[in-house]
């Protein structure tokens, strides 16, 4: 099945407690893209670069079949740029600097022959740029949709229109309590999902991840790490993950979207271990089977 | 098999974003011994009460076929009180008195007939008192142990010497990393297991549990509930679940625990549904068997 992947490609100043890292490839789109290309093989991604990027980033795409006809190239420009920094419990981080550079200027347009996509991964840009996405593909089997507190504040009615046209919508818990006005989750999610999407994942970190759709409500761990290096991108990872493995399956139904729960944490576990992209260029596909079914393991129980 | 709780009786005045309620009973004793009664028939308590307390409460706990022989009636005293109130997101409280009245001078003496108990839950009071409970029972075959901030920070040497002699820990997420100094769990985890208790149970409220031994992590979910009336006693109706299922199968293993983990949740998840203990004394077997039921659905994939 095709996917197709809409987002940032940025580079990233990152600072945590256990060291910094400057001018790391990252991005929503960068880091979705990644993800499910463990899963399939057909990824388009759509996007914006400056000539910065460079042949060496583009070609680290190319190398995991990633095709990059609907990525822009702009002659002379400069490509997004954020600068961040985390706290000692890493749940909080400042942001020190963004540039939008050729970002602002992005338009979304899906070349022709991605309008076919059965899977379209949505990543965090402005609400009104993701419905143009929408408006431009004929019928996906499944559009995923993340977002972040800046749009959920500074475009709200965009954001209520784009979440009509989507089926899985996917925030954290903070950007959750924002979008409802509510203190508990479980009624913010039945607030969330009344907005349109018929399926909803609220990510908490360290705390896993609900799932919540018509079946009910599924409750993923998270893994238990001692260490998360770096959080940046793990949201996006989680994305990819998940709308990757569903795609694999090509089937949508409560036990599939729980796995691709999984999946999805799976893939944002490794993320973590290291700075920006870097654990998903390393990474096989037999850890990635073994951490899934450490996953199950978290909350086997035996009758 | 017989079940020793030690811990408080007390009467509360809760105030909630949902209402209040005064004169409450409540305690840690109160909750371990009511929510194990639907487990195991064989409960004796030890705790101290005013005068005030009356024969009518001391009957509520008859009625559930928990034994009163250790508990001290003192003459003329009057029986400890909580008063706190919880804010709008329900995590916080704030404490607005706190009576020690008989509790002052609670002495811990475990009756001869009681000292040969097989399962031992020890709520949360003084750590001294705890240990001294621990040196008077012969051998017991599972000592749980809760405690709270307050103990962590007022009588930090002494717990330690208390955890020395405890099987499982049982602490909430704050108090974990209070405990251990430490804002990542699963490190807070290896190092409060290093300080004795070779299983440990960290409480998440909103977010479930973790189950902490030597096999490895256990990550028991929270139930979904849009309204949260009254937390107190959750933590201690989790205790009293966990131990009373333990003492019924008599048998600890990792897949008995890690039911013992989801039994004390289902309890727990009653008890925040009505101010104090009132929902325990409403409560029917079917309900828990049901509820059980839906926690093992909240985290359940079918390969």
């Amino acid at each position: 099945m095709s996917l197709l992947v809409v987002g940032s490609l940025a580079f990233d100043d990152l600072e945590t407690p256990f060291g910094s890292s400057k001018n790391t490839l990252g991005g929503s789109a960068t880091y979705i893209a990644l993800a499910a290309s463990f899963f399939i093989d057909e990824i388009h991604m759509v996007g914006v670069v400056g000539e910065d990027f460079g042949e060496d980033n583009l070609n680290l795409f190319r190398e995991r079949n990633i095709d990059l006809g609907g990525v822009k190239v702009v002659p002379n420009g400069k490509t997004f740029r954020w600068a961040g920094r985390y706290h000692y419990d890493m749940n909080t981080r400042d942001t020190i600097e963004t540039q939008l550079n050729v970002l602002a200027d992005f338009d979304a347009v899906i070349p022709h022959q991605y309008q076919q996509a059965k899977y379209v991964c949505l990543g965090n840009i402005d609400p009104v740029l993701q419905k143009k996405v929408l408006s431009q593909v004929s019928r996906p089997k499944l559009v995923v949709c993340d977002t972040m507190n800046f749009w959920i504040e500074g475009k709200p009615k965009e954001l209520q229109e784009t979440l009509q046209l989507v089926d899985v919508f996917i925030i954290n818990d903070s950007e959750a309590r924002l979008l409802a006005k509510e203190p508990n989750l479980i009624k913010c999610a039945r607030l969330i999902r009344e907005m349109g999407p018929k399926t909803l994942i609220i990510k908490k970190g360290e705390h896993g991840a609900l799932l919540f759709t018509d079946n009910g409500v599924f409750s993923a761990p998270a893994y238990p790490l001692e260490f998360i290096y770096d959080p940046t991108g793990a949201g996006d990872t989680f994305a990819g993950g998940f709308t990757g493995y569903l795609a694999k399956v090509g089937e949508i139904n409560e036990m599939t979207l729980r796995k691709a729960v999984l999946y999805g944490s799976t893939m944002a576990s490794f993320c973590v271990e290291r700075f920006g992209a870097e654990r998903l260029f390393e990474l096989s596909p037999l850890e990635i089977t073994d951490r899934y079914q450490s996953f199950l393991e978290l909350s086997r129980i035996e009758e």
